[in-house]
């Protein structure tokens, strides 16, 4: 028997949501794939060909997506994974790598590539001015995968070390709470006056950016599509009369205490 | 005497080089803009017509670069400045906003806006798997506007919780040293079995991306244009018989021990 000879799986990223900022290399890869794997909302932003076949799957489904695709992928099929975002950023690059490495040698025989995209948190600062102009860092909320004693222990390391920070997966439904405990935490490393960003759908007709206090911040100001940015000691705010403030970071460290 | 209205200001993010990674959205604000401010090699990816105007400027000329844009956007034109890859991201974005908050009031009443892009360490880990897959940081480790002790604290305490870091400004001519002292200091955190990636050119037809363990790397591996992804203790390497390696970071939290 001859071996299948492998196909391609390409792991591509969308972005924020608007089709203005999906790269020419992710509507490539998309226009050269015949098989579709992703969460559905994802996949409702594609516009297909006929000949093209999608497989929708749930959120927290990722492992498996990954195989399923991986599996096909392997038999020859030229296949696509999308993610919002960039997919190597708490999303499919790193689940279809998991996969590949616990699945069968055949698997490891699939052309594989990632197309990087705008991440969430690079949209939303955009938004807002220029929150991540100085250090800082991205902290998946979520408790399915880490236990919630490792984020305590990273919120403090980054407040501490004067990171501002960009909390991804902030709440579901199954873990309300989670985001309120994030911020009394912080509330004890940082002054209540730094800004907090909650931005949803940046880039989309639906968009809603809101800036407030660390004081004020509140776990029901976010939904599961939320990216929250919370500032350093050092991170300003610019009022202007008739526009939107802006939040910055400036490049310098200023040692603004906490 | 009238007050002139009020131009605009774009602050572009190009993506890590490849013009397949620039956003429909940035080339869009590239062809609405009658005059470019940026590094000069940015400006060198532009296709510009005839009727539209570049004012190159240096590296570490920012401010510089960022008043005289918000002074010709001040009196009614319509600028736009590029950076590589996110211009929210140790870029222009953070360099306009410093010089908004210092300038004369009517720089706040430009129309200001910034167009995201894919960041360098996003096209780096697309290329090498998915080593961004769990929380991450990103320093920039220029000390020319930050002490080096300042960056010593940051890189320790990004290892001791477990984050990933990306590293961008790694070294210049007048900083030769530096990175050598930030990997010295990372082997006293972490083993030295952990993935260091050092990426250059990603997406583009030079791209040259090396991957190597934290024992092994050194300075001379990077110049000012590289990104470099140091990996965490849970960060894994998938060999694969005539492809390249992958790096990744699980999704979930191992524990591996530091």
């Amino acid at each position: 028997m001859t071996k299948s000879p492998a196909g391609s799986l390409t792991v591509v990223g969308l972005g924020p949501g608007h089709p203005e900022q999906v790269t020419p290399e992710a509507a490539a890869a998309v226009a050269a794939a015949g098989d579709f794997f992703g969460y559905f909302p994802y996949l409702d932003r594609l516009s297909l060909r006929a000949d093209q076949r999608r497989h929708a799957s749930d959120n927290r489904e990722e492992l498996a997506r990954a195989k399923a695709a991986l599996d096909m992928a392997a038999t020859g099929g030229k296949v696509c994974i999308v993610s919002g975002g960039d997919p190597g950023v708490f999303a499919m690059a790193a689940a279809v790598c998991e996969a590949i490495e616990e699945g069968p040698p055949s698997w490891r025989d699939v052309d594989l590539s990632v197309v990087p995209g705008v991440t969430a948190m690079l949209a939303v600062a955009a938004k807002a001015g220029a929150p991540l102009g100085h250090d800082f860092c991205a902290i998946s909320l979520s408790t399915n995968l880490k236990p919630w004693s490792i984020i305590e222990k990273r919120i403090t390391a980054a407040a501490e070390a004067g990171f501002v920070m960009s909390f991804y997966n902030p709440v579901s439904r199954a873990r309300p709470h989670q985001l309120g405990e994030a911020f009394d935490l912080l509330r004890r490393y940082l002054p209540g006056s730094v800004p907090v960003i909650f931005g949803r759908a940046a880039g989309r007709p639906d968009e809603c950016i809101r800036i407030v206090s660390l004081a004020e911040a509140a776990s029901d100001m976010a939904d599961m599509a939320t990216c929250i940015i919370v500032g350093s000691t050092d991170t300003r705010l610019i009022e202007r009369a008739g526009k939107k403030t802006l939040v910055y970071s400036p490049r310098s460290y200023k040692g603004g205490s906490a």
